[in-house]
């Protein structure tokens, strides 16, 4: 995108110019509370919802933390997802140091069949800059359609990587479009980062400063979000205050969990294959990302959670909040309510004040025909 | 419930006092807009979209109304409902009456398998008075979970009137438990009127009072919450100030929409058998409720939808506000997205300036199978 020796350094105050600049254009999504959730967390598990998990027969006593949960709702950001805080950060800055008339001229491009696209897409309309977008030709009609609806011009490939760089090679080639790549860039990890500035300045406001959040978690696919917010609360927010912990979250369906085994292993996991239901999280940690998160004064852990969790999860916030999310969005609820060690953790560290965890729900952008998949009978 | 000569008579100043009373024991739902919804109802219908409706070839050029929506999301609300509102005003009104102790030895009973059983439950649960709630042997099992997991007694029958009757008066007899019914009683209308109380001043408080609303849909089951909130806006705010217009909406599944009927023939319809997907509005208007709604001068008119609309409007809500809605509380967005008697009046009505229009998300007690039922391929 931009050229290496110009990136902004991840910092708080790179994060603060972030949301100075985006904050005209993006929602300042609420924080929720739930006192349903909350009592299902702090009860402990049964020894009989730990068989076939890796703790049967390890717990005669089940880990009874307190937990108090504050959701981060960008699953009603604008398009629907936290993407959007990106996208419109590394455009601008791409403004700024190309110049309006020569990025209007050659306009943005970038791949993806997720909520980049629809990010992107909508930068570009805002900005009236031309993106374009490269999806595989197998996308879900309805995302397609909706990327369209933004003016996005969208250009399909086969599925593969290489299939998909053809096509974005050809459309630079042609147009001399610059690409915004969805999470492994400097631009992109700071605007994801202004979720966490939000984060903190509304829990400060519903607990009129009385104290810090304990813990925050993210989901992890290409790891922008979490290396974005890992790095707003790499510093506490004022002298001699509690930090807060920083977590990632990831679906170990078929090894997504590539951040959580590149962690244990020493060494980034460059490749995954897997058909999670969190299809917003089937991808690699990218290289800037795997830097900022594989910093343990930076991120406190990363765990991961089945596809059977994820799902119990989701139905959970569905039903009891009320609110719609996709799959991915609820990796970190649903390690807060099955894995044994994070909870545990939260018990021995809370004690008995407890935790107050702030959960990233990161996008809502499912349909009833994806939710009947997940959920009818048959 | 309470003697005749006793009940305070349907005023806006009774809602507010209600208001006062209930006011530490339930939520003050957001009030929502939503860009999307608002763009796809400012847009025409197309004629092929008209095709099979009462529309079909009677309109050469359909509706093009300007409207902005403003959700009261009752789906939010404590029990996932607005039938809380009415539930602790009518608890606490006979609490007052009788005394603390006397409601405290004899208890409070009602028949219901919906959204008021759980009402009640909680409001018992909270001021410590004992709640019978007679529930039909096949009402679904997470419905008879959640109410006795509020502590109220669930004590099972036929799921007819009478036999429902019956199981009530065996009850009373044997402990003196107060009846407290579901909709058909000044106290319960009054209760669900503060949602009308809430919607004008959330309303004011968005537009710094610079005007009222132009109208406020709200669905019509046994017609509590309509009458209620008819009954605060018969009033308007302001000597001089634009009154605001309510209406009721219904499902013509079957007949379900007897309030529509009635008004027609003049006369109120007072039995309905309908299996409409809005399960809440399967029931028809109560004497009391009656007596508001077929007042022109409190409701401005009543419509219907189908089934299949109520689907469409429910998807938008769910795919595109991320808000999680049980069918019954959207009746009320299709009659503005769909109907072209209505649509043709807000046009008009409204001109260049538009209609902002108050839609009362009703409730949010769906589960995710239930959502699979209605939309999955099968």
């Amino acid at each position: 995108m931009t050229d290496a020796k110009n990136h902004l350094p991840l910092t708080r105050a790179n994060i603060s110019k972030a949301h100075e600049i985006i904050k005209p254009y993006i929602h300042r999504t609420p924080l929720l509370t739930n006192t349903t959730l909350n009592t299902i967390a702090s009860t402990p598990q049964s020894v009989s919802d730990l068989v076939g998990t890796p703790w049967e027969g390890t717990e005669t006593r089940p880990a009874n933390p307190t937990i108090r949960f504050w959701f981060k709702c960008e699953n009603l950001q604008r398009i629907g997802a936290f993407k959007a805080r990106g996208a419109f950060h590394a455009l601008i800055r791409v403004i700024d140091e190309l110049g309006e008339e020569e990025v209007r001229r050659r306009g943005v491009v970038t791949h993806s069949s997720g909520n980049h696209a629809q990010a992107l897409a909508l930068a570009g309309k805002t900005l009236n800059i031309p993106a374009h977008i490269v999806m595989p030709s197998i996308s879900t009609p309805s995302k397609i359609a909706s990327t369209q609806s933004l003016g996005a011009n969208v250009v399909f490939s086969g599925s593969t990587e290489p299939e998909r760089t053809a096509v974005m090679k050809e459309i630079q080639e042609k147009t001399g479009a610059i690409f915004v790549p969805p999470y492994d860039h400097p631009d992109i990890i700071l605007g994801q980062g202004t979720t966490g500035l939000e984060i903190e300045a509304q829990f400060e406001e519903a607990q009129q400063g009385k104290k810090a959040l304990d813990a925050v978690f993210t989901p992890i696919g290409g790891g922008g979000l979490n290396a974005g917010v890992a790095t707003w609360f790499s510093e506490a927010a004022k002298v001699g205050a509690k930090k807060t912990l920083v977590f990632g979250a990831e679906p170990s369906f078929e090894g997504a969990d590539d951040c959580r085994r590149g962690l244990a292993a020493g060494e980034r996991v460059s490749a995954v294959s897997s058909k999670t239901i969190a299809d917003g999280l089937r991808t690699p940690v990218g290289l800037n990302n795997w830097a900022v998160i594989s910093d343990p004064s930076k991120v406190a852990g990363v765990y991961s959670v089945t596809d059977d969790q994820i799902k119990k999860a989701m139905r959970l916030v569905l039903e009891r909040m009320k609110v719609v999310v996709e799959p991915s969005a609820v990796v970190g609820l649903a390690v807060c309510l099955f894995d044994e060690d994070f909870r545990r953790k939260a018990e021995k560290e809370g004690g008995d004040e407890g935790w107050d965890i702030g959960i990233v729900f990161s996008g809502g952008n499912t349909t009833v025909e994806a939710i009947a998949a997940l959920f009818g009978s048959k």
